[in-house]
């Protein structure tokens, strides 16, 4: 092997590293190998003898065993064992070099990492990988950021590993500077959690207040996939609900009742609300489903609550409109067009802030396959981007905003109902008051300007002329 | 003045740090105060030659004229001055010596500074203080956190600067250690955003939907500060609403109507919420109140928004209630319970996380004087508290848990009303849906977790065992 350099190399074989090279050895690159602890790599070697595969055990080696200008793909743990690998790696590395964080790094620190190897003259990606274990063997949507020259040169790579949408096109594309991958990732990622929270809580309302029951709600699902909604999170929603225990006594039981109310997180739903905060974004959708994991946490204390707060004590109303499940379809369609105008919206304004000048177009394009957003209408936003690049707000544009004006009615009616009978559906309800919200000429913030002038004399902006004002509150009327 | 040291040293003459010194002199005390620039020290002294302050030019000199151990509050810029301030006393200090930060500092930096600080066997204590600048003159709410030692000496002075309760208590406690003073005047602005978000929605529906005059509203919140909503908030909106403009032509009209409705904030409610998402604690009704004014600061883009995305297409329904003002005033006082439940959990979480061991009860206590969200209510807090230490949730206290139980209706039917009408209440709907989601036994995280499972091989627990399972998705059925 010492006179075939490999193409890229591999830092980290476990499972998403380890896919991830064996997807780039499939398309014809010779990919080294390398693991801090030497027996998975040993394994890796063992069950894919056939690949071209260059395994060290070593760090210097594998540097070397990599051709110039070298490209390797880190796929650690995010934090400390990223800067483990950098620290480790960096004094073997030559200018020119570039190293790509494929792992779920918070922006902040890549946009560190970005700066501090530049100083070095090495190039630093940080990419979001999105569609796990799976998507990262056959092919993931893949978000790049940093160094254009650096991305330049791993494209073609890049290129063929990824997924391809139904027109062919790969989904990755050049993000933005520094940290502008990891970002858009996280974005993706809060957005998930919001189509997550909004499917479930449509799910809750049709089984728990309208009575519906599992199986014909997995047809219910099904039939929604074939239109509009059509998406990823919608099919494996349909999927799952026909699904029955595998191991309980009764096995026609489905299974989503043997499985526990507490919905874990992993973090980067929470940053991408952390950063909508810092933003000054509105980002209710998105954090409502955040926070709703948060309290399904709480499993003993609702078990505790359940038995001494009661519900609505008026009886059950009946569903305002003619149709109960047309009317929670076009709901859910209206909440995930809330959610994705907030998130859209969040990215103008951190592409604004860290001057990044994201492509909303492109980004779009890149979710169409290999990721767990991916969805019919991204297509939808891909148009509107296109026609309008400066495009302020997803809303804005005449198809969402004909969709959102059409079916708020429907929208409205989901919520006032579940609101009456006792169903939280917090992310529905956010979607509805940002719509309401946004377009509202005048908002009462007119009074809360006046209370903070009141109590801290923080002034006020007046709607006749410019400058900032203070009230007179404290003396004689 | 070189034989009678001063008891205390404030740094920083601008308004606040000026009032507090003249709120400590009037107590009895010797002030020694120093500012960067001798302008602003020569100025106090001239207006109040009179006073036992003991101004220095020189920070050596300053730190001398104060008696060992020494005592100084900072009343500086948050964030690069504090640091400055800090770089430029400590060579000078002694061990044994504090410092107090009585600016709006960032509960993270508290915690470093203390640390770093008590290397050298400094105190360091960061307080919150609340109430402004005339709170500051007459008698703010105080919540200092660091070392206790450091608490025990200053106390004195505190307790005859803080405001007095009616119970003649003094609004100041020993917080706990490091961050906690910092952290609880966080949460405690946080839970300002949202009492007056929920008063301005309330207003909002009151005066768009049902028609009510602003001098109406006037007397509708002068009313309610009679009952159980008395408190600063109220009050001071029931004598905005009767001022007239001071500038304009037409001075009969109410000022807050020459008020542009673009919602300002100075960052901490925001810290409020990101810190609440850090801590996995539900925090909808404070978060939803800061995007509630991040919205109302596009204006532009919501002017232009109003003329393409319209109302409910369904004509104005009837309010479902008897009595729509009595209505409003429950779902107000359910919406405060949910907020200050939310905050006073997210306050246990941090706590637990920071082992500060605050005590609840005795932070309701200190916020019912010389701060913003005084209020009547806080009593039955610190009652709750008192009466159950080691309360999870105030809804589990059977004085909140009854209102709730009974107001709940009255809210549910509200939330509804402006759902229907087209008016936002992001803060109230999101009170609603934390009130249904904590009481409910079930949440439809069991289909979330089926959901990440799927896609990500998550894993999820099941409801008849313990462990972590991963159900075969993939298989053949």
């Amino acid at each position: 092997m010492a006179d075939k350099k490999a193409n890229i190399g591999v830092i980290g074989m476990a499972v998403m590293g380890k896919n991830l090279a064996l997807n780039i050895e499939s398309r014809g690159f010779t990919v080294a190998v390398y693991n801090r602890s030497s027996a998975k790599t040993e394994q890796v070697m063992k069950d894919h003898s056939d690949k071209n595969l260059v395994p060290s055990y070593d760090i210097k080696e594998f540097v070397e065993s990599i051709e110039a200008p070298r490209t390797i793909l880190m796929m650690v743990k995010a934090g400390k064992a990223t800067d483990a690998v950098i620290n480790e790696t960096l004094p073997l590395l030559s200018k020119g070099d570039t190293l790509i964080d494929g792992g779920n790094t918070n922006f902040h620190d890549t946009i560190a990492r970005n700066e501090e190897l530049a100083k070095s003259g090495i190039n630093f990606i940080g990419m979001g990988v999105s569609g796990g274990e799976l998507g990262a063997l056959q092919g993931p949507s893949l978000m790049p950021g940093g160094q254009k020259e650096a991305y330049d040169r791993v494209a073609p790579i890049l290129d063929k590993i990824a997924a391809k949408a139904e027109d062919g096109k790969p989904c990755v594309t050049y993000i933005g500077p520094n940290g502008a991958g990891h970002y858009v990732k996280m974005v993706h990622n809060g957005i998930e959690y919001g189509d997550e929270e909004l499917i479930d809580e449509v799910f809750n309302i049709l089984r728990n207040a309208a009575g519906y029951s599992v199986d014909q709600l997995a047809e219910i699902f099904a039939d929604w996939n074939k239109g509009e909604l059509n998406s990823y999170l919608i099919e494996i929603t349909a999927d799952i609900l026909t699904r029955k225990d595998d191991l309980g006594e009764d096995k026609t039981k489905p299974i989503v009742d043997m499985i526990l109310d507490r919905g874990a997180n992993k973090g980067t739903g929470k940053w991408s609300s952390e950063d909508a905060l810092d933003e000054g974004a509105p980002q209710s959708v998105i954090t409502e489903s955040v926070y709703a994991r948060y309290v399904s946490m709480l499993k003993d204390e609702r078990v505790a609550a359940s038995k001494v707060l009661h519900g609505p004590s008026a009886a059950k109303p009946e569903f305002a409109g003619s149709d109960i499940v047309e009317d929670m379809r076009q709901a859910l369609y209206f909440g995930k067009i809330m959610s994705y105008a907030q998130g859209f919206e969040q990215m103008r304004l951190a592409s604004d802030s860290h001057d990044w000048d994201l492509n909303y177009g492109e980004l779009a394009q890149i979710w169409r396959e290999g990721c767990i957003i991916r969805a019919q209408f991204l297509d939808e936003i891909t148009k509107a981007f296109e026609k309008t690049p400066d495009l302020n707000n997803l809303l804005m544009d005449p198809f969402f905003g004909d969709i959102a004006n059409k079916y708020q009615d429907a929208a409205r009616r989901v919520v006032s109902f579940a609101t009456e009978v006792g169903i939280p559906v917090p992310s529905l309800a956010g979607a509805i008051s940002y719509f309401d919200s946004y377009r509202a000429e005048v908002l009462p913030a007119n009074l809360l300007q006046a209370q903070r002038d009141y109590f801290g004399a923080h002034t006020y902006e007046r709607t006749d002329r410019p400058g900032n004002f203070h009230y007179p509150w404290y003396e004689e009327q």
